[in-house]
């Protein structure tokens, strides 16, 4: 019999989550099922608003496919043991994935612009990477002078602070004054507005997230976004990484060679001890920190 | 020398266009040269509020390809007679075409289900009625009793008007309760909106017009539609008919043969005078009338 520690959600958000919308309890697990697997987490992602995905460190198992001592992804909650919760989607040789970046990726071509918004976050600074990795000018918008500074570190063509600049419009024009073939969204309004405004004809906008908006109490309201889309012909596309998932095993492995090559670096922001889930959390919807926020359990 | 009368747009619209806003003036045409052509464009085709199509009768020619006496599809502005602007995009063999339907076609497959908004116009029309031959099931939406049953004649599953139902959420519910695959956005915010809530996961969205927001001075503001882009991973793609023209040759002749086989229909709002063009114009835009907004010279 195993006791697990998780974090319960007792009240849903209202507005910015708060460290009281959340309860420490104690799980007690059933016995091991022929066939089944004992798993203790040891590692939790966190990443979005509304779920997370774990690294987990298999303890104790009845199937050859994922022995004892492997490392595993998988959904779990905030838990640190459990039974998985669905298939294991994925055995890891790291311990630390930059997970959550994964499959999240515009298809685009070498010499086309691409601007990101929240670049210096973990699947922007992801993107901004494989792009430049496939030949691509690369412009990342960030809210700190830390994170610009990065941004150009990893090689970014571009990158801006869009809390400092004097006008967001002329910074997009600055940074690319060609316009961009595509925009990786990842903020929501004002900015995506003003991305619009910029993109070429026909170009392509993959709307990952909108974290300038997840905390809203009263929805933030926008112009409506028809002119620039007829007149620029663009074409804008919404996705969630779960619908990508049959490519999980094909991508982590391509990263991990780009990652071994040195040419694609991931930067994590570590936080230890289970019981500090919650703060961590709330750290990273700020904003604050640069890279992938992680708990070590 | 030829005059030519023609309405020349005096004062660039402030909100809704006024007749004010027009000035008919006289024009002389220098003479024919080697190998132009001399047209006088008998009929005016009112589009959009930007940009007008005509199609015209070859009084005088040069040219073999269009002879004297044939029926032609050119810009030309509003005038009673002129030089083709450009090159002539097509010779007709009809003398009216519900030409402005052309080309606007969603990329669909039968059995998938179409919401077309503005339905009883020109557009609209034509949308919902080659859906209909495609074999989908097609749901349209109009503001007028007059106009619904006009949908209905033409063969549309289902027609509401926008206008008298208790609720727009409801009535899209109704029509189509597992949702739409297809949406031909016609009309802007807030009818937009609660499309986009009803897309099916996945759901296709043309970006044709804006009808309701063309006269706004002040842009109306929408709830930013990440949540729904997002979560129901949506495609919206804008388009201009101008990048289609080179599709204009072989749908036209496709429409025409669906005409001839009674399967495809089209109504025509007739003003007859030139001097009536601004008065027409304005009658268009207000959503006065059923089907293509024609002025006859």
């Amino acid at each position: 019999m195993v006791k697990a520690k998780t974090w319960i959600l007792k009240k849903h958000f209202e507005g910015f989550p708060k460290e009281s919308n959340f309860e420490l309890r104690e799980e007690v697990l059933p016995e091991l099922q022929d066939g089944g697997m004992d798993n203790i987490y040891i590692c939790i992602f966190v990443y979005l608003r509304y779920r997370g995905t774990e690294l987990a460190k298999v303890v104790k198992s009845k199937d050859p496919a994922f022995p004892e001592g492997c490392y595993v992804v998988a959904n779990c909650g905030w838990r640190t043991h459990t039974y998985p919760n669905g298939p294991v989607i994925f055995q890891c040789p790291w311990l630390l994935v930059p997970w959550g970046c994964l499959g999240n990726v515009i298809t685009n071509t070498a010499r086309e612009t691409i601007l990101v918004s929240a670049a210096a976050g973990a699947v922007g600074a992801m993107v901004g990477q494989i792009c430049k990795i496939k030949g691509c000018k690369v412009v990342g918008s960030a809210g700190g002078d830390d994170k610009v500074a990065y941004l150009k570190e990893l090689g970014f063509d571009q990158a801006f602070n869009y809390k400092t600049v004097s006008s967001l419009e002329e910074a997009l024009k600055n940074a690319s004054p060609e316009g961009y073939d595509c925009y990786f969204e990842n903020v929501g309004v004002p900015f995506f507005t003003e991305a619009l405004k910029n993109m070429k004809p026909g170009g392509r906008t993959a709307v990952c997230g909108a974290r300038a908006n997840y905390n809203d109490t009263t929805p933030q309201m926008c112009t409506y976004p028809h002119h620039e889309i007829i007149t620029r012909q663009l074409k804008i596309e919404g996705f969630m990484v779960r619908s990508w998932q049959h490519k999980d095993a094909e991508y982590i492995k391509r990263m991990l060679k780009w990652m071994e090559e040195g040419k694609l670096k991931a930067k994590e922001v570590d936080t230890v001890g289970f019981e500090n889930m919650p703060a961590a959390f709330i750290k990273m919807l700020k904003g604050d920190g640069l890279g992938k926020a992680i708990v070590k359990v």
